[in-house]
């Protein structure tokens, strides 16, 4: 609960996709403050106990719902809203999966997984992998955004100028977040909060992990923005990065082509330095392994690099 | 110089491009370390009196000269060349350009531009740029290889599985980068010395700098390496990160054009909240900027980000 915000968004009021249509559940002055009980990307489908059989069973159609939407006062196709992320109350039970047909190795992880994280969402100490690795946890909202302007409902699934599921593990508490509105009252939504994720989410899901969120929204008035930008407080790998990190890259003309083989290498290192198996190393990969461009510009090879932080097996 | 070193590789024992049949400058021990002076990747045609009429001058036939090849006894085709980086002896001079038809924006920034910068090679205190920003320093080897199995010359600016013009920023003191060898006795050239480079080297070109280097070359025997890794020993932003970024995206289904929108977007943000012209921004963030893949599993839109750090300004 948050004892000083302006309202507080159920969540219960969450929505499947994004559409211009759906009616905003609050109409806020800028400058509110505003907090939000999200659900996890599952919806609830997926429980602690939840085993690997439920990831054939889950229901597409109830996917990522966000909380929203709110209308915001004012705001006018041109504008940018300015959403300050204030914080997050983890809730201490998270999961990670391998979807079929998801992912970045979708080709090589064709058979589903599932683990399930139990983490202490008062100290969020590093949470406990396969008895082996201890994965540094900062909670972040996976989609924001606001109603695109082109009438209809649009999948939640991919990202767009709007924002939506963006999935920037650093738009954590005290990143604030700048995003293109297209339509009147902004009609901003959140949900599909992460306990941690890498960059890239190379396997298609972070730690899913339900959180309520506070946020403050505020406009800037009729000022060009293409897509969205943020600005972070601090550092942002600093949870990560003290031990180090072990490094797999990939090149050629093809950036795509370069990051599957810097988590094809990253997977096989993990797998015969650490004795994961292939599945779990993908997945340990997803929650805390950044995908990097090293360089995109000695013509014709690009160098795409992986990095897993070392301090998750110290 | 390097008094505990086993060899003194000096700088005329250079090479452009990769050749199996060029003749190795000396024959090493695994277990071997080398002390290499490096020239600048202009080979000394650029110098802290040039000008940007200078650039227009340049001989690409002198571009990116390597010091090597060292012979080391025992490698043969399957075998891992580890490269232990001890440490750099940064000379203080360094340049930066925006060399026409080479960079991310190559088709925006049509005009050659030069920027020649001093730094304190004893303190390595961040450089002052433009009157307004300071880049902190952090040097490393640009082009770090050995040679192809493939007979002939080959060009050194695109980089390969054996390494080369790998342009990898973390390639920094202490790093240990492990190389799939190819040939007998590995054939090990090191050159395209940096003093600072974002991931990506956006514009082409980093802080170029003349600087000696000092490796340990050693053997291990039978293992498959598809691509180049490494190891770093401990954190690899903390030079940039303390005082956050900001961060631009690009959003669709292609990486490049994603990070060339991402890239785009922290120009135009440079030239309004900072006053730097387009193409000073444009090196600054190939100095000190991250292109990361913030998420490549949304289907069909992939999310890559632009990360300049804001301890440049402050």
């Amino acid at each position: 609960m948050c004892n000083n915000c302006d309202y507080t968004i159920h969540g219960r009021h969450h929505h499947f996709g994004w559409d211009r249509s759906i009616p905003p559940v609050a109409t806020v002055a800028p400058g509110s403050n505003l907090h939000f009980e999200c659900l996890d990307s599952s919806g609830g489908q997926l429980t602690k106990d939840s085993t690997v059989a439920d990831i054939g069973a889950l229901s597409f159609d109830k996917i990522n719902p966000v909380t929203g939407p709110i209308h915001v006062d004012g705001a006018e196709p041109g504008d940018i809203l300015k959403v300050q992320i204030d914080g997050f109350e983890p809730s201490g039970f998270g999961w990670t999966a391998n979807i079929p047909g998801f992912g970045l190795l979708a080709d090589q992880f064709e058979d589903p997984a599932l683990n399930i994280w139990s983490y202490d969402a008062d100290t969020m100490a590093p949470a406990l992998y396969c008895d082996i690795a201890k994965v540094p946890l900062k909670p972040f909202a996976g989609t924001i955004g606001v109603a695109p302007a082109e009438p209809g409902l649009h999948s939640v699934v991919p990202p767009r100028r709007v924002g939506g599921n963006l999935d920037i593990r650093d738009l954590a508490a005290g990143t604030t977040l700048y995003l293109p509105v297209e339509v009147a009252g902004a009609l901003f939504s959140v949900g599909d909060t992460h306990a941690a994720q890498g960059d890239g989410e190379v396997c298609g899901t972070a730690i899913e992990s339900p959180m309520n969120v506070t946020l403050t929204l505020d406009l800037i008035k009729q000022t060009p923005l293409k897509f969205p930008r943020f600005t972070t407080p601090g550092p942002v790998t600093r949870h990560l990065d003290a031990k180090g990190y072990e490094v797999t890259t990939g090149i050629g003309t093809d950036l795509m082509t370069g990051a599957r083989d810097a988590l094809s290498a990253m997977v096989d290192l993990l797998c015969r330095d650490y004795g994961l198996s292939a599945v779990n190393a993908y997945m340990l990969c997803s929650v805390c392994g950044d995908l990097r461009i090293s360089e995109i510009v000695d013509m014709p090879n690009w160098v795409v690099s992986f990095y897993l932080p070392r301090i998750v097996f110290e």
